[in-house]
C-alpha cells in the first residue's frame, strides 16, 4: 500500500492541526489517532497543536513523549470564517502554527480538519503557489486564458479506491467552489504530475467528470475544459466519465471543479455509509460484502496539490481511524517530498 | 408503495418509445420489461413504438395482444442530436409519435429510455410548460429575475428512497446542464407541489444541495438560490444538504442544477453497483446486507416536471425490472393525474 516511494526508515515531522474538526470539545478522537498513527508509523514525529485539555489528555493517555512535541494554541478559526479575517485575526491559530513550521522546515508537512476555506486561503498565503512551465503558460496564453503569471491554481486531491491495491486520483474536491475551465485545465496538470509521483503511472489516463460520455455533454464549463485539455499533447485526455464509473479504473486522474467534485465523493460516501449502518445481522453481512478495497476511511486525507509544501486536510467528522489514515498520508506525503518534486514535474512538463 | 394516490382499478394507457436506450438492436429488455409491467400493473394498457423487429419479437414473446397495441416507429433520435435539428427532422420518430399521444390524450403518459437533451426538448415543444402562479411572478420580479413571462423551468425529478417505505424528491437530474439560482427557485416550486401530491407531505422539508451547511459555503449559484429561497413564505426552505446525507431523511425535496444532481445520484449508483456486482461469497452477502429500501431499480424513472403532460425518463442502460418498474411509475403519476394537478398547486400556490 506504499503509493509514494520515501523510506518510512527515516523521520519524518508531521504538524498537527489539532483544534479543527468536530473534535473542538471531545478530544478522544484526536488522541487515539495519535496512538493509533504513531503505531501504524515508526518513523513519525508529531508536532500537535491544540489547548491544554488536549495536552493534558494526550499525557493521561500515556502516549509516548519521545515521539510529539506539543505546543499550545487556544485559538481556532470558525468553518466559514471569511479570508480576509482569516488572514490577518488568527496568528496564534493551530491551523496557522502547522502551516508555519512546514514552511520554516520544522515540519515536513500538516494536517487540518479544520475548514476547508480557511486552510485553503492561509496554506496559499502561507507557502506560496507552485508555477506552471513555460510551456504551459504558453499554451494557455495562446488560448486566451488568463495565465495569472503562470501561477497554478491549488486544488484537493484525493485516491479513489477503484480496484485491489489500485487507485485512482479525484479533483478538485472542495478547494473552489467556483471554477473556470483554465482552473479544470491546471487541476489536470497537477493531477498528471501527481499520479506519476504517487501512483507511479507513466501516462496517467486523465477524463473529465461529466453527466455523460458523448462529446456535446454537459454544460459551458466542462465543454470548455475539454477544448483545452485537447490541445496538450502532453496529457493524454481520454475524454469524458460518469460518475457511475468513478471507482471502476476507467482513469488515473478525474477532474473535476471543487462544488462537483465534493458532492460525488460525498453521495458515494453516503450510500456506504448506509450500508454500513445497517443493523443486527444486516450489519454482519454488510461487513462481509464490503469489498475488501472499499475502506470508507481509505478515502480519508485529501492533499492540497499546487502549495509549496504538503498540506492534508481531514473529513471535520473523521473518526479516529480516518484521522489516523490521513496522518499516514501526509507522512507518506512527506516522506516522498511530494511538494518538491510536484514543482520539479509541473516545470519540466 | 402505491405513492401516487390514483386507483390502479380503472385502466391507463402509456406510450412507450421501444427505441431508445442501449436497447436498439437487442429487444429482450423490452420485451421483458413490457410482459413484467403488464404481469405487476393490471389495468395497465400499452402503446409501444418501435422496429418491425421489436414487433415481432413481442408477438414471439406471446405477450398479451389485448393489453397492447404496436405502431411501427423506425426512427430514433441520437442522443446527442442537436435541439434544431431535433425538432424538425424527426416527426416519424417513436419520441415524437409517444409524446404526440399525450398531447392528443391517447395515452395520460408516455415514457423513453432515449437521450436526455432530445426527450426534454421535444416535451416542451410539444405538450407545452407549464405555469408559475401570479404571486410567484410577482415574487421572482421583485427579486429581479426574468420571469419568462411565468413560464416554469422544467426539469427530472426522482424518489430517492430514504428509509422503509420512506422517499425523498430529488431535482433536477439532468434535464438543464446548466441553471440559474432563478431556475433553482423555479424547481423548488415544482419540488414542493410534487411532493405535496406524490410523497403526502402537507409542508415538505426543502433543502439546496451544497458543499457544506455553513450560510456562506458554496458557489454563487446556491448562494443566490439560498437568497431568493429564503423570501418564499410559502415553501419551507430549512437550508443546506450535504450529498452524504441525501439518503437519511433529512430533506423531503432536495434541489440541485441538473449537471451536480445527476453526478451526485450516478455517484451514488457507482457505490451501489460495486456491492453488486461482487462475485462468490461476497454477492450473497451484498444481497443479505442490502437494506431492503435500497434496491438500485428504485432509482429508475425520472419525471420530467413542469410540462403539460407525464413525460417519464428511464436510465439508458436500465435493465428489464428497472424499465418495467419505470413504466409503472408512469402508469401511476397518469392514474393520479399528475401533470394537471401539478399545475392546479402551482397556479394556486
Amino acid at each position: 500500500m506504499a503509493l509514494l516511494s520515501g523510506s518510512a526508515n527515516e523521520q519524518c515531522t508531521v504538524a498537527l492541526d489539532g483544534t479543527g474538526g468536530d473534535h473542538q470539545l471531545d478530544t478522544r478522537p484526536v488522541v487515539d489517532a495519535v496512538r493509533f498513527a504513531l503505531a501504524l508509523y515508526p518513523s513519525l514525529y508529531l508536532i500537535v497543536f491544540g489547548s491544554s485539555q488536549l495536552e493534558l489528555d494526550l499525557t493521561k493517555a500515556g502516549v509516548n513523549k519521545k515521539r510529539y512535541e506539543f505546543r499550545l494554541a487556544q485559538q481556532s478559526i470558525p468553518q466559514d470564517e471569511a479570508p480576509r479575517s482569516v488572514l490577518t485575526n488568527y496568528a496564534h491559530s493551530a491551523m496557522v502554527q502547522a502551516l508555519e513550521c512546514v514552511k520554516s522546515g520544522q515540519a515536513q508537512a500538516m494536517l487540518s480538519s479544520g475548514g476547508t476555506g480557511p486552510l485553503v486561503t492561509l496554506a496559499r498565503h502561507i507557502l506560496g503557489v507552485q508555477q506552471l512551465s513555460a510551456a504551459k503558460v504558453k499554451l494557455k496564453s495562446k488560448l486566451g486564458l488568463c495565465p495569472r503569471s503562470g501561477r497554478v491554481r491549488p486544488c484537493f486531491a484525493a485516491r479513489i479506491p477503484v480496484g485491489p491495491q489500485r487507485f485512482a486520483l479525484m479533483l478538485d474536491l472542495g478547494a473552489n467552489a467556483t471554477c473556470s475551465a483554465a482552473d479544470l485545465y491546471d487541476f489536470a496538470c497537477l493531477g498528471h504530475a501527481c499520479a506519476q509521483l504517487s501512483l507511479e503511472r507513466d501516462h496517467p489516463r486523465l477524463a473529465l467528470l461529466n453527466v455523460g460520455v458523448e462529446l456535446g455533454k454537459g454544460n459551458a464549463l466542462v465543454q470548455r475544459a475539454k477544448d483545452i485539455l485537447e490541445q496538450d499533447r502532453s496529457l493524454q485526455f481520454t475524454g469524458f466519465i460518469e460518475a457511475n464509473r468513478i471507482f471502476n479504473d476507467d482513469a488515473d486522474v478525474i477532474v473535476t471543479d471543487g462544488f462537483t467534485g465534493n458532492v460525488a465523493l460525498k453521495a458515494a460516501e453516503g450510500v456506504a455509509n448506509i450500508y454500513a449502518s445497517s443493523a443486527g445481522m444486516k450489519k454482519f453481512f454488510a461487513k462481509m460484502a464490503r469489498p475488501d478495497w472499499l475502506l470508507p476511511w481509505q478515502y480519508n486525507g485529501s492533499v492540497l496539490l499546487g502549495v509549496n509544501g504538503i498540506v492534508v486536510k481531514s473529513h471535520a467528522a473523521a473518526g479516529k481511524e480516518a484521522l489516523a489514515v490521513a496522518m499516514v498520508e501526509a507522512a507518506r506525503a512527506a516522506q516522498a517530498n511530494l511538494a518538491a518534486k510536484m514543482q520539479e514535474r509541473l516545470t519540466a512538463q
